[in-house]
């Protein structure tokens, strides 16, 4: 059997469990550690795919759940697939729709056949198992798809940890049966568990025992104290493979990525770039800017001096702040790319900083100019953002 | 004195008023007949100035009446003027508020010094005389500015008529003697006078006997029958000089591109390609097409066979439906850019039939395609829709 997804470890940072590789896919090879924008309804929201190829994005996330109530599986199957259907000729990651099943849908109830639930768009009744879900992922054709799992909310229960965990390692076998096109998609397993180590533990060496291509950390950053989170990855990752992807799932402030990286993580992706922009708010080498504040009504100045991005070399915030105020396309449009920008040049700035054994000062330096260390601008971080959908 | 703006004759149909020439600005000579797609709040909606300079389109136009309220002229003045502020090294046009005023504000009181308005976003009283609209103008610096008039509904009365146009004419006049930068920014007088073609004849001779750079014809397009429309134009443009640029206000279904050159006139502006565009309706070789018209879900061909701009070149319409389905943005920008490039086409494709003296057997060629000549695709032809910002 062909292995559809492998990775490729070039380098390890000498300090830190960060590591500098390759995820081969049958849709281009991506440089790790690497962050995937999330196009949630077969579009990176207000981008479009060349775009996203000038920014240098080499791998999306598309949302399972989202594609298989509108405009359903099959007809992006007809239309070629994911790729043919967006125009996208890079990698794609399909979720599987666990965490919106739990987060988006009405009147769900879970048992350990699947989930019952109701699109949140027309009330209709649904039913999602691990079956219905790898024929939904296969029809859509993503290079990478997630096993159907249940995302537990935070804080939860020890009994509903387990419980819930019993069920997704279960659903995970399942998947793996289910899964019909192993040679042409990968099928990552999620490593569940809340916050309690030994339940992740359990998790993590079920999954190894079932042989994935590899493996996604979730059910983090639904609201837990940031050191929980970061915890519980330091404990998680050294459990995984190394010679498997490791991705943690639904994560993508700035700090977050530093600290995922530095505890072995390959892959992210987040709403958050896009999400913010749409409200306004852009990341800068400086820190966070909340564009329709007063003060920068007559700044006639780029978005960020450091950046060289499209929006950066042509636009200034007195005018972004005009188009964001005048509720203009255009102005989220620009926004969400640079955000998305940015975010795709920490990463090739951490690339870069792992492969010169620079990672940590790298880090202490992107700190210190965004205001990390600043106890004022902790204050203003993401954590505890929604970034769910 | 310099004269910011020139005409300049290339060739004359043989058969119709129709003209090829081109209109040399500050901003680069844009070959006529042109279309100017709108970009009301300071950009074409959903477009990149990137983007309209990609399609080839040379000039655009922008409100004074919006950008007036928002974000208001002493800061596009600050950032550069409208081509700094939003980025376009293009020329541009700005109207004069004067429809606006009549259109959207509230609470208008009209006399012979101007009109007294609540402002559509803040209810904030405001004056607009010729001379506070030419200082406004003065200070978007756009390379045509438009002498402040009052366009009159349909029907009107005769008396409305006559009282509404002796103030434009007299505002005219005050337009040209408050214009503070006149050797930068062309003025142009705009005829009015309703459907009545005595006043239309005194209107141009009175504003030809001012002696601006370019003309206007406004007024139209306001729900009169499409006939009357064209009697009107095809009376009008022949008292306008020949050396100086026609301008057709707020009119850009083909169709009356189509009319509008044959009847003399050498630009025009409308939001109908962008304004429609947003409503998921797309301007094709065969007509129009309702993308989300449930035919189309599965339609994997592109939204024009015979257009070769990137939305068709890239996207299929059954893509470009779901996205519009499913709210996103992307739909929206894809669809816009569409309708500008065909509408830019159209004009494209109109000029070189001029110069090969071909202009109305091009014409008869496209009403055939396009439906105009089958008696049911009258029926769904743009007469008449609301295309009024």
């Amino acid at each position: 059997m062909t292995v559809p997804v492998r990775y490729e470890l070039l380098k390890r940072c000498s300090h830190t469990l960060a590591r500098r590789g390759v995820v081969h896919t049958p849709h281009g090879s991506i440089q790790t550690p690497v962050f995937m924008p999330v196009g949630t309804q077969a579009t990176v929201k207000t981008l479009s795919p060349f775009e996203l190829r000038e920014m240098g994005a080499g791998i999306i996330l598309s949302n399972t759940y989202h594609l298989h109530l509108r405009p359903g599986e099959d007809l992006v199957a007809e239309a070629g697939g994911l790729h043919g259907f967006m125009h996208w000729d890079g990698a794609i990651l399909t979720d599987s729709g666990g965490f919106q099943v739990f987060s988006l849908a009405d009147l769900r109830k879970i048992t350990d056949e699947g989930v019952q639930f109701r699109s949140h768009i027309d009330g209709s009744p649904r039913f999602f198992s691990p079956e219905s879900v790898m024929a939904i992922e296969n029809q859509l054709g993503a290079d990478i798809i997630m096993a159907f799992d249940e995302c537990p909310p935070y804080p939860a229960s020890r009994d509903y940890l387990e419980t819930s965990l019993r069920r997704t390692l279960d659903w995970a076998k399942r998947c793996k049966q289910a899964h019909g096109r192993p040679d042409e998609q990968a099928l990552f397993g999620i490593v569940q568990g809340g916050a309690e180590l030994d339940l992740r533990k359990a998790a993590a060496e079920a999954l190894v025992e079932m042989d994935f291509p590899g493996y996604a950390v979730g059910g983090l950053s639904v609201g837990e104290p940031k050191p929980v989170m970061y915890d519980v990855l330091a404990f998680t990752t050294p459990l995984l493979p190394a010679d498997k992807p490791r991705y943690l799932m639904g994560v993508g402030s700035p700090d977050d990525l530093f600290e995922g990286v530095e505890r072995g993580i390959d892959m992210f992706d987040c709403v958050l770039p896009t999400r913010i922009a749409r409200n306004g708010t852009v990341l800068t080498s400086r820190g966070k800017l909340v564009l329709k504040n007063a003060q920068y009504a007559r700044d006639f100045s780029p978005l960020d001096e450091d950046c060289s991005c499209m929006v950066c070399r042509s636009f200034t915030r007195a005018y972004l702040r005009h188009l964001l105020k005048a509720g203009e396309v255009l102005g989220i449009r620009l926004t969400s790319y640079h955000n998305v920008w940015f975010l795709l040049r920490v990463m090739e700035g951490i690339r870069k900083a792992i492969e010169n054994d620079q990672f940590l000062a790298y880090k202490r330096e992107f700190y210190d100019r965004f205001g990390y260390n600043d106890d004022t601008a902790v204050q203003t971080s993401t954590a505890g953002e929604d970034v769910s959908d």
